[in-house]
This record gives C-alpha cells, structure tokens and sequence, in this order.
C-alpha cells in the first residue's frame, strides 16, 4: 500500500497547479488539504481494480487522481462552519482554519473541477478510448451528485440531532455519503481496464460492501479510536446527536454487521485470480483499520 | 432571444431531478437558483455560436445547458457570507437565505457536478464523436477552473478594499470571473458544430471582446442602474470598495471602451454571413443592455 501511495502522490503532484501558479492561494489552499496525509485509499483501489481485471494500474492512475480530488473537495466542504465545523482533520487544521472560508468554498469548487479537468484532458486519448473515458466521466458526475455523495452529506445534515432515525435513512447516508464514490473508484478503474460484464458485476458486489464496511467502521472508529490514531475529532457522532450504527444497533453488533460485510466482498472475488490480490487485501485493511 | 431563451429553459426543466426526487430539498435549492429568472446569456451564445458556423443551435442544447449549470452554481456561491454576503439575485432572496449556508453550499456543489454529468451523458453520443464531447469537457472544464472563473473569483476577494488596485489586475478579474466561462459558451457552441480553425479563431475574438464589454457594462450598472431593471443591489461595488472600470477609469471613459469592446466583437463576424445574425444581435445587447 504504501508504494502505491507513493504512485498516487507523484501523480497528484503533477496534476495540481504548483504553489507558485497565480493566483497563488488558491492552489495553496488545494494542495494544503490534497497533500495533508490522506491514506489515498480511493485512489488505491482503483489501481487494485484495474489490476484484478487484468490491466495496468499506472494507466488509470489518472482516473485515480481524479476520485482523490473530488473525495478532498468533499472533505473541505464538509468541514465548513456551516456543515460539520470541524477545526481539525488528520491532526491538522481544517482548510478553512488556515485560508478563511471564503478560499476554503473555492478551492473545494477548484478541487471538483479539476477532477474533470483530468478526466477529459486529450493525453488520456493515447492509452483509452474517447467513449470509455467518457463513460467514466459518466459514472464519476453520477457517484458525486445529488443521487449519491452530496445526496448522503444531504441527508446526513438534515438528520444531525435525530440519534433514533429510522434504519432506512442511516442505510441511504451510509451508502451514499461515503459509499457511492467508493464504488466509482472500484468500477471506473475496472471500465478502463476493459473489464468483462462479469468482472464488473464482480468488482461492483465488493464494492457495495465494502463502501458499507468502510462507514460502519468508521462510526466504530468515532466511538473507540483516539485522536492520535484517527487524526480528527472523535466522540464527535455523539456530540453532534449524528445518527450512526452503534448508535442505533450497539458496538458488537455493528462489529458483526462490518465482518459480515468484509466476508461478502471476498466472497465476490472467489473467481479472480493472483491479480487481485491487491483488491483482497484492501478489503482486510478497510475492516480491520484503526485509522 | 425570447424565443432561445424558452428552448433553454425547457431544456434545462429536463435535465435537472424534479422537487419530488429524494433528497428533496437539494433538488429545490438548485431549481430556485436555475429558475430565478436568468437572462440565459451563455446558453444563448452557446447557441448562437453553433448556427454561426453552421450547426444545428439545437443540438447542441445540452452543452448550453451545462453552462448554465455552471454559472449558477458559480452564483450561489459568490452571494454566500463569506464570499460576497449578497441578500438578493434578480429580485429574489439568494439561494443560502432561503435554504441556509449549508445547503447552498451543497446546491452549488451539485450544480457543477450535474454540468459534467450532462456533458458526459450517453445520448451525446448519437450525435457527436466521443473526442469532440471530450474535448469540450476539458474546455469548459479549464475556464471554469483556477486559471478561469474561480481565479477571477479569488482575485476579486483578495482585491477588495483596494479601490485603487492596478489596472493589470482588474483586467485580469474581469476576464476571467466572467470573460473565461462567457468564452467557453461561444467556443463550445462552435467547436460541438465543427468549426474550421479560422471559424473558431474569429468565434474566440468575438467572445474574448464581449466578454470584457459584458464585465465593464456590469461595472457601469452597478453605477448608473436601479435595483428594479438590474434585479440586484446596485452600489454594492463602491460600498465594498470594489476595483471597477468606473472607479479607476471613470464612468465616460469606461462606456467609451465598453462601445469599442463591442465594435470590435462585431469586426471578428465579418466574414460571417446570416447565420451569424444572432451572434451580432446578442454583442448588440451585451453592450446596451440595462439589467
């Protein structure tokens, strides 16, 4: 993992305008949060998708990027005054702490748009065909949107307060606030690497799962993580009366639920071979992480 | 344009999710602003752009669309406190006075997502090749970014208060917070209709002109203007001690350029013939326009 972050890293550095590129606080802004830490863990599994059915990581790498820097947009938004008001996020001060919110709104706007500003830009034409760059595209704008991340962060804003929300509701935050991107970024890598109805049916099943893993740990993690380990605020669920699964179903069973999810999406990649490995791997750590 | 203006809003009433579709709220937060009575200025140009080379205007409908989708999010989010603190748009409550920050935050967010998936969506495809979709995704994409729009956006940030700024960096404001994405339209509308290079090359001297003219007329409204006809607050530019045509050239001469911008814009269309009669039109209104 850490070598592909490294690839991940390099890669984002050439994508983001340098410190230097007027206006200067803007793209100061991008990078200060882009490059605060992040596990790169979007991007990753693109890469391990792309992998597992039988393409070549570095050429999606771009794609990779892409979902990185809207997941970043998303994190800087989300961390506003007006939203969450988190001051730290991976034991630094939010974007909006050190550039004032107004800089914190646009380089989320920035973040978003160069994200497709990479997706379309005409290199990609050298390795991939126009209409499955476009179909990522496609799958990206649909993931990111009002039927699925801001749909979550929607109603995820809308639902503070209401430690008892109705199961449904907690399932469609859940699923759509983190999980929608999660499984773009398993999908898109494995579209460009032309993958087969079958891989995709495959690799989509792993992704549901373990986008609906990943949060639940994550609500875990709230509850029993430490801020040093987790890099931002914990207890903070329960501060803000945020409805999540421990709070609705108890720690154990919320454990259970994550396990069962993490068995399920190995269980969809029984028929790949060595190549997914990578792809089996993320699924240990997404369940098992302390961070 | 009353005519253009109808195509685009029926158009638009198709692309963007109805109130009824969950979550609610972030469906009718983008309706508000898409609806709240635009000009449709850029997919009007879009438009106009495409039948001057000799394109269908309609078929290029959902890139006009887009763009639009894109200059109202950009709208959301100049009006939030932290950015321009606007109350009123066209004689209406701006979108986070009556949906709160945090979901205008989220509409605005949604808006630029919802132009990329438009742009991207598989229908396209039955009337354009992949590459030429894709690369008006990266222009639009690119004026739309920090060397674009959201660079103007922050200059004009960072520059107020300072009534006296150079004129280098007010000229940079006003082409890119308005000029970059008013270029685009045009460039997009021709580029999706085939433009020749010579074609584009006069389309893009057009557009670069009106651009400017449309920011120095809107710098002379905000003077000379009432809140009736501009829909807005006029007076708001001396009141934030904003860098202005007006302020640093003087009212007579600012109108002076404003008329030679717009003279110029017209000499770009001479080898036109009829079918850029809209496009003279629209530069006609661009500079004696009063709201």
């Amino acid at each position: 993992m850490t070598q592909r972050r490294e690839l991940v890293d390099r890669a984002l550095e050439h994508y983001i305008p340098k410190e230097s590129k007027y206006p200067y606080i803007i793209h100061q802004a991008m990078r200060y949060s882009v490059f605060a830490g992040g596990k790169r863990l979007r991007p990753i599994l693109t890469l391990a998708a792309a992998e597992a059915v039988g393409g070549n990581p570095e050429s999606v790498l771009f794609a990779a990027c892409a979902i990185e820097l809207i997941h970043t947009y998303s994190l800087i938004h989300d961390d506003l005054p007006s939203m969450d008001n988190d001051d730290f996020r991976r034991n630094k001060p939010t974007n909006h702490k050190i550039f004032g919110e107004n800089i914190a709104i646009l380089a989320g706007d920035a973040l978003l748009t160069l994200a497709f500003e990479v997706l379309s830009q005409p290199e990609n034409l050298k390795t991939f065909k126009a209409e499955t760059l476009l179909s990522a595209i496609h799958e990206i704008s649909l993931a990111a949107g009002t039927l699925g991340m801001i749909g979550g962060q929607v109603m995820d804003i809308l639902s503070e307060g209401k430690r008892d929300l109705d199961p449904k509701t907690l399932e469609y935050i859940h699923t759509h606030k983190t999980g929608k991107l999660l499984l773009a970024s398993l999908r898109v890598g494995a579209l460009l690497a032309n993958a087969t109805a079958e891989q995709l049916k495959a690799i989509t099943e792993y992704g549901t799962c373990i986008g609906l893993c990943f949060q639940i740990v994550d609500d875990i993690l709230d509850v029993e993580g430490t801020t040093e380990e987790t890099g931002k605020d914990v207890r903070s669920d329960a501060a803000r009366e945020k409805a999540t699964y421990p709070a609705l179903y108890g720690l154990e069973e919320s454990k259970k639920l994550a396990q069962e999810l993490a068995k399920k999406a190995q269980q969809a990649l029984v028929s790949f071979g060595e190549s997914a490995q990578p792809l089996r791997e993320l699924g240990e750590f997404i369940v098992s992480r302390t961070y």
